[in-house]
Protein backbone atom coordinates (compact mmCIF):
# COMPACT_ATOMS: atom_id res chain seq x y z
CA UNK A 1 0.00 0.00 0.00
CA UNK A 2 2.89 2.52 0.96
CA UNK A 3 3.14 2.95 -3.18
CA UNK A 4 0.06 2.99 -4.18
CA UNK A 5 -1.12 5.31 -5.63
CA UNK A 6 -5.09 5.38 -4.24
CA UNK A 7 -3.50 5.23 -0.75
CA UNK A 8 -1.64 8.21 -0.96
CA UNK A 9 -2.85 11.72 0.99
CA UNK A 10 -2.79 14.01 -1.72
CA UNK A 11 -5.34 11.61 -3.94
CA UNK A 12 -7.59 14.25 -1.87
CA UNK A 13 -7.27 17.10 -3.80
CA UNK A 14 -8.94 15.17 -6.70
CA UNK A 15 -11.39 13.48 -5.11
CA UNK A 16 -14.73 15.38 -6.01
CA UNK A 17 -17.59 12.83 -4.53
CA UNK A 18 -17.53 9.90 -1.97
CA UNK A 19 -20.02 7.60 0.07
CA UNK A 20 -18.88 6.00 3.38
CA UNK A 21 -16.78 3.21 1.96
CA UNK A 22 -16.16 4.74 -1.60
CA UNK A 23 -14.33 7.76 -3.59
CA UNK A 24 -14.95 9.20 -7.09
CA UNK A 25 -11.31 10.65 -8.03
CA UNK A 26 -10.94 12.64 -10.90
CA UNK A 27 -8.20 10.86 -13.42
CA UNK A 28 -5.38 12.63 -13.17
CA UNK A 29 -4.67 12.43 -17.37
CA UNK A 30 -7.79 11.55 -18.38
CA UNK A 31 -8.31 10.22 -21.82
CA UNK A 32 -11.91 12.19 -22.33
CA UNK A 33 -13.47 14.82 -20.26
CA UNK A 34 -14.65 13.69 -17.30
CA UNK A 35 -12.83 10.59 -16.76
CA UNK A 36 -13.18 9.66 -13.55
CA UNK A 37 -11.95 6.49 -11.41
CA UNK A 38 -14.31 5.24 -8.42
CA UNK A 39 -11.58 3.32 -5.42
CA UNK A 40 -12.58 2.10 -2.25
CA UNK A 41 -10.90 3.69 0.77
CA UNK A 42 -9.87 0.63 1.92
CA UNK A 43 -6.96 -1.25 0.51
CA UNK A 44 -8.68 -4.36 -1.39
CA UNK A 45 -8.05 -5.52 -4.98
CA UNK A 46 -10.87 -6.97 -6.05
CA UNK A 47 -15.22 -6.91 -6.05
CA UNK A 48 -15.03 -10.46 -4.69
CA UNK A 49 -13.65 -8.70 -1.06
CA UNK A 50 -16.15 -6.64 -0.87
CA UNK A 51 -19.75 -7.71 1.15
CA UNK A 52 -22.70 -7.25 -0.58
CA UNK A 53 -23.90 -3.93 0.92
CA UNK A 54 -20.57 -2.46 0.19
CA UNK A 55 -20.45 -4.08 -3.49
CA UNK A 56 -23.92 -2.38 -3.87
CA UNK A 57 -22.41 1.14 -2.37
CA UNK A 58 -19.85 0.68 -4.75
CA UNK A 59 -21.82 0.40 -8.12
CA UNK A 60 -24.89 2.99 -6.73
CA UNK A 61 -22.17 4.98 -6.25
CA UNK A 62 -20.40 4.45 -9.75
CA UNK A 63 -24.03 5.11 -11.30
CA UNK A 64 -24.40 8.53 -9.26
CA UNK A 65 -21.21 9.52 -10.27
CA UNK A 66 -21.71 9.04 -13.85
CA UNK A 67 -25.29 10.70 -14.16
CA UNK A 68 -23.29 14.12 -12.43
CA UNK A 69 -20.44 13.68 -14.83
CA UNK A 70 -22.47 13.14 -18.18
CA UNK A 71 -24.57 16.14 -16.62
CA UNK A 72 -21.22 18.44 -15.89
CA UNK A 73 -19.71 17.40 -19.50
CA UNK A 74 -22.86 17.44 -21.85
CA UNK A 75 -22.64 14.03 -22.66
CA UNK A 76 -24.64 11.11 -22.53
CA UNK A 77 -22.76 7.98 -23.58
CA UNK A 78 -19.89 6.34 -21.17
CA UNK A 79 -18.13 3.16 -20.84
CA UNK A 80 -17.51 1.22 -17.15
CA UNK A 81 -14.76 -0.96 -17.07
CA UNK A 82 -13.17 -3.43 -14.76
CA UNK A 83 -9.54 -5.20 -14.34
CA UNK A 84 -10.12 -7.97 -11.56
CA UNK A 85 -6.79 -9.50 -10.44
CA UNK A 86 -3.09 -9.61 -12.94
CA UNK A 87 -4.50 -12.20 -15.56
CA UNK A 88 -7.05 -9.59 -16.17
CA UNK A 89 -4.56 -6.83 -16.98
CA UNK A 90 -5.08 -4.74 -13.13
CA UNK A 91 -1.55 -2.91 -12.93
CA UNK A 92 -2.93 -1.08 -9.97
CA UNK A 93 -4.11 -3.96 -6.98
CA UNK A 94 -6.24 -1.43 -5.55
CA UNK A 95 -10.18 -2.13 -7.01
CA UNK A 96 -10.73 0.81 -9.23
CA UNK A 97 -13.47 1.62 -11.54
CA UNK A 98 -13.31 3.39 -14.66
CA UNK A 99 -15.90 5.72 -15.88
CA UNK A 100 -15.09 6.49 -19.40
CA UNK A 101 -18.03 9.52 -20.97
CA UNK A 102 -18.05 9.28 -24.58
CA UNK A 103 -18.62 11.91 -26.98
CA UNK A 104 -20.20 11.64 -31.19
CA UNK A 105 -16.69 11.13 -33.32
CA UNK A 106 -14.58 11.54 -30.34
CA UNK A 107 -12.61 8.52 -31.93
CA UNK A 108 -12.77 7.20 -35.52
CA UNK A 109 -14.14 4.13 -34.24
CA UNK A 110 -16.41 4.52 -31.18
CA UNK A 111 -15.18 0.92 -30.33
CA UNK A 112 -11.99 1.84 -29.58
CA UNK A 113 -11.85 3.37 -26.49
CA UNK A 114 -9.72 0.31 -24.12
CA UNK A 115 -6.32 0.88 -25.75
CA UNK A 116 -6.67 4.57 -24.41
CA UNK A 117 -7.49 3.31 -20.80
CA UNK A 118 -4.66 0.70 -21.05
CA UNK A 119 -2.59 3.54 -22.08
CA UNK A 120 -3.71 5.59 -19.18
CA UNK A 121 -2.27 3.77 -16.53
CA UNK A 122 1.39 4.41 -17.63
CA UNK A 123 0.80 7.94 -16.78
CA UNK A 124 -1.16 7.33 -13.38
CA UNK A 125 1.99 4.99 -12.47
CA UNK A 126 4.40 7.89 -13.69
CA UNK A 127 2.57 10.67 -12.02
CA UNK A 128 3.00 8.85 -8.74
CA UNK A 129 6.42 10.26 -8.71
CA UNK A 130 5.51 14.20 -9.81
CA UNK A 131 5.59 16.51 -6.96
CA UNK A 132 2.45 17.78 -7.91
CA UNK A 133 -1.04 15.86 -8.86
CA UNK A 134 -3.08 19.04 -9.91
CA UNK A 135 -2.19 21.41 -12.51
CA UNK A 136 -4.62 24.85 -12.70
CA UNK A 137 -7.09 22.67 -14.89
CA UNK A 138 -7.59 19.90 -12.75
CA UNK A 139 -8.17 22.30 -9.65
CA UNK A 140 -10.81 23.73 -12.04
CA UNK A 141 -12.77 20.68 -12.97
CA UNK A 142 -12.74 19.19 -9.02
CA UNK A 143 -13.90 22.52 -8.14
CA UNK A 144 -16.76 22.36 -10.90
CA UNK A 145 -17.27 18.57 -10.11
CA UNK A 146 -17.62 19.24 -5.82
CA UNK A 147 -19.61 22.37 -6.70
CA UNK A 148 -22.06 20.09 -8.61
CA UNK A 149 -21.46 16.75 -5.71
CA UNK A 150 -22.26 19.20 -2.67
CA UNK A 151 -18.45 17.93 -1.54
CA UNK A 152 -16.43 19.75 0.67
CA UNK A 153 -13.34 17.82 0.96
CA UNK A 154 -12.07 15.27 4.04
CA UNK B 1 -36.57 -5.44 -30.98
CA UNK B 2 -37.52 -7.72 -33.89
CA UNK B 3 -33.95 -7.55 -35.45
CA UNK B 4 -32.18 -7.80 -31.92
CA UNK B 5 -30.44 -10.89 -30.92
CA UNK B 6 -30.99 -10.86 -27.13
CA UNK B 7 -35.07 -10.49 -27.97
CA UNK B 8 -35.35 -13.99 -30.17
CA UNK B 9 -36.63 -17.19 -28.28
CA UNK B 10 -33.92 -19.31 -29.28
CA UNK B 11 -31.44 -17.09 -27.03
CA UNK B 12 -33.06 -19.23 -24.47
CA UNK B 13 -30.61 -22.56 -25.66
CA UNK B 14 -27.84 -20.37 -23.71
CA UNK B 15 -29.41 -18.91 -20.64
CA UNK B 16 -28.03 -20.54 -17.93
CA UNK B 17 -29.10 -18.63 -14.83
CA UNK B 18 -31.41 -15.71 -14.13
CA UNK B 19 -33.31 -13.16 -12.07
CA UNK B 20 -36.75 -11.95 -12.14
CA UNK B 21 -35.31 -9.02 -14.39
CA UNK B 22 -32.10 -10.49 -16.08
CA UNK B 23 -30.33 -13.53 -17.68
CA UNK B 24 -27.13 -15.01 -17.87
CA UNK B 25 -25.86 -16.36 -21.37
CA UNK B 26 -23.39 -17.85 -22.43
CA UNK B 27 -21.64 -15.86 -25.79
CA UNK B 28 -21.89 -17.65 -28.76
CA UNK B 29 -18.12 -17.25 -29.92
CA UNK B 30 -16.31 -17.01 -26.28
CA UNK B 31 -13.28 -14.95 -26.59
CA UNK B 32 -12.44 -17.43 -23.91
CA UNK B 33 -13.82 -20.05 -21.82
CA UNK B 34 -16.40 -18.67 -20.15
CA UNK B 35 -17.36 -15.58 -21.41
CA UNK B 36 -20.95 -14.88 -20.78
CA UNK B 37 -23.08 -11.27 -21.20
CA UNK B 38 -26.09 -10.44 -18.55
CA UNK B 39 -29.09 -8.73 -20.39
CA UNK B 40 -32.63 -7.71 -19.23
CA UNK B 41 -35.24 -9.54 -20.35
CA UNK B 42 -36.91 -6.19 -21.32
CA UNK B 43 -35.25 -4.64 -24.56
CA UNK B 44 -34.07 -1.64 -22.88
CA UNK B 45 -30.60 0.17 -24.21
CA UNK B 46 -29.22 2.24 -20.85
CA UNK B 47 -28.06 1.27 -17.07
CA UNK B 48 -30.17 4.71 -16.45
CA UNK B 49 -32.93 3.34 -17.50
CA UNK B 50 -33.06 0.64 -14.90
CA UNK B 51 -34.60 1.00 -11.55
CA UNK B 52 -32.20 1.02 -8.11
CA UNK B 53 -33.71 -2.02 -7.17
CA UNK B 54 -33.16 -3.20 -10.72
CA UNK B 55 -29.62 -2.17 -11.19
CA UNK B 56 -28.81 -3.51 -7.79
CA UNK B 57 -30.35 -7.06 -8.77
CA UNK B 58 -28.29 -6.67 -12.35
CA UNK B 59 -24.90 -5.99 -10.39
CA UNK B 60 -25.86 -8.84 -7.59
CA UNK B 61 -26.09 -11.16 -10.44
CA UNK B 62 -23.36 -9.81 -12.54
CA UNK B 63 -20.99 -10.93 -9.68
CA UNK B 64 -22.81 -14.17 -8.24
CA UNK B 65 -22.57 -15.42 -11.98
CA UNK B 66 -19.00 -14.29 -12.28
CA UNK B 67 -18.67 -16.35 -9.03
CA UNK B 68 -20.05 -19.53 -10.59
CA UNK B 69 -18.00 -18.72 -13.95
CA UNK B 70 -14.69 -18.47 -12.13
CA UNK B 71 -15.78 -22.02 -10.17
CA UNK B 72 -16.31 -23.99 -13.28
CA UNK B 73 -13.55 -22.65 -15.76
CA UNK B 74 -11.04 -22.60 -12.92
CA UNK B 75 -10.42 -18.85 -13.10
CA UNK B 76 -9.61 -16.49 -10.77
CA UNK B 77 -9.43 -13.10 -12.71
CA UNK B 78 -12.32 -11.02 -14.72
CA UNK B 79 -12.71 -8.43 -17.13
CA UNK B 80 -16.23 -6.49 -16.97
CA UNK B 81 -17.34 -4.11 -19.84
CA UNK B 82 -19.88 -2.10 -20.62
CA UNK B 83 -20.82 0.26 -23.65
CA UNK B 84 -23.74 2.61 -22.48
CA UNK B 85 -25.24 3.93 -25.95
CA UNK B 86 -23.77 4.20 -29.57
CA UNK B 87 -21.39 6.71 -28.61
CA UNK B 88 -19.83 4.67 -26.30
CA UNK B 89 -19.65 1.63 -28.94
CA UNK B 90 -22.74 -0.02 -28.21
CA UNK B 91 -23.42 -1.65 -31.49
CA UNK B 92 -26.34 -4.02 -30.07
CA UNK B 93 -29.04 -1.92 -28.59
CA UNK B 94 -29.90 -3.90 -25.55
CA UNK B 95 -28.06 -3.16 -22.31
CA UNK B 96 -25.21 -6.19 -21.57
CA UNK B 97 -22.61 -6.61 -19.36
CA UNK B 98 -19.59 -8.22 -20.58
CA UNK B 99 -17.82 -11.10 -18.26
CA UNK B 100 -14.75 -11.98 -19.23
CA UNK B 101 -12.51 -15.10 -17.60
CA UNK B 102 -8.86 -14.49 -17.96
CA UNK B 103 -6.40 -16.80 -17.47
CA UNK B 104 -2.29 -16.74 -16.92
CA UNK B 105 -0.80 -15.80 -20.30
CA UNK B 106 -3.98 -15.91 -21.97
CA UNK B 107 -2.52 -13.18 -23.95
CA UNK B 108 0.70 -11.84 -24.74
CA UNK B 109 -0.09 -8.57 -22.88
CA UNK B 110 -2.79 -9.05 -20.49
CA UNK B 111 -4.84 -5.70 -20.77
CA UNK B 112 -5.12 -6.46 -24.93
CA UNK B 113 -8.80 -8.14 -24.31
CA UNK B 114 -10.88 -5.60 -25.52
CA UNK B 115 -10.21 -5.62 -28.78
CA UNK B 116 -11.06 -8.95 -28.69
CA UNK B 117 -14.76 -8.10 -26.98
CA UNK B 118 -15.02 -5.52 -30.14
CA UNK B 119 -14.36 -8.21 -32.41
CA UNK B 120 -17.15 -10.42 -30.99
CA UNK B 121 -19.32 -8.28 -31.67
CA UNK B 122 -19.54 -8.62 -35.51
CA UNK B 123 -19.56 -12.79 -34.36
CA UNK B 124 -22.73 -12.25 -32.49
CA UNK B 125 -24.47 -10.07 -34.91
CA UNK B 126 -23.25 -12.65 -37.50
CA UNK B 127 -25.15 -15.50 -35.85
CA UNK B 128 -28.88 -14.09 -35.76
CA UNK B 129 -28.66 -15.12 -39.50
CA UNK B 130 -27.10 -19.10 -38.53
CA UNK B 131 -30.14 -21.55 -38.49
CA UNK B 132 -28.63 -22.74 -35.36
CA UNK B 133 -27.04 -20.65 -32.44
CA UNK B 134 -25.82 -23.55 -30.48
CA UNK B 135 -23.28 -26.79 -31.41
CA UNK B 136 -22.39 -29.56 -29.48
CA UNK B 137 -19.69 -28.01 -27.26
CA UNK B 138 -21.92 -25.18 -26.75
CA UNK B 139 -24.50 -27.41 -25.26
CA UNK B 140 -22.20 -29.29 -23.44
CA UNK B 141 -21.00 -25.81 -21.43
CA UNK B 142 -24.70 -24.87 -20.93
CA UNK B 143 -25.41 -27.81 -19.49
CA UNK B 144 -22.17 -27.59 -17.01
CA UNK B 145 -23.55 -24.62 -16.26
CA UNK B 146 -27.10 -25.08 -15.46
CA UNK B 147 -25.96 -28.11 -13.43
CA UNK B 148 -23.55 -25.64 -11.44
CA UNK B 149 -26.77 -22.87 -11.01
CA UNK B 150 -28.95 -25.05 -10.86
CA UNK B 151 -31.31 -23.43 -13.47
CA UNK B 152 -33.96 -25.30 -15.07
CA UNK B 153 -34.74 -23.33 -18.60
CA UNK B 154 -37.81 -21.38 -19.10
Amino acid sequence: MGNCPFCQNRIQEVVFDDTRNFMALYNIAPIFPGHSLIVPRRHVQSVMELTTPEFEELMDFTRRVTVDLLDVFKANAFNWTLQDREAAGQTLAHLHVHIVLRFPNDLPDPGDWYPLVKQNYGEILDSAHRPHLADKDMQTIVHRLRHRTGFKGE
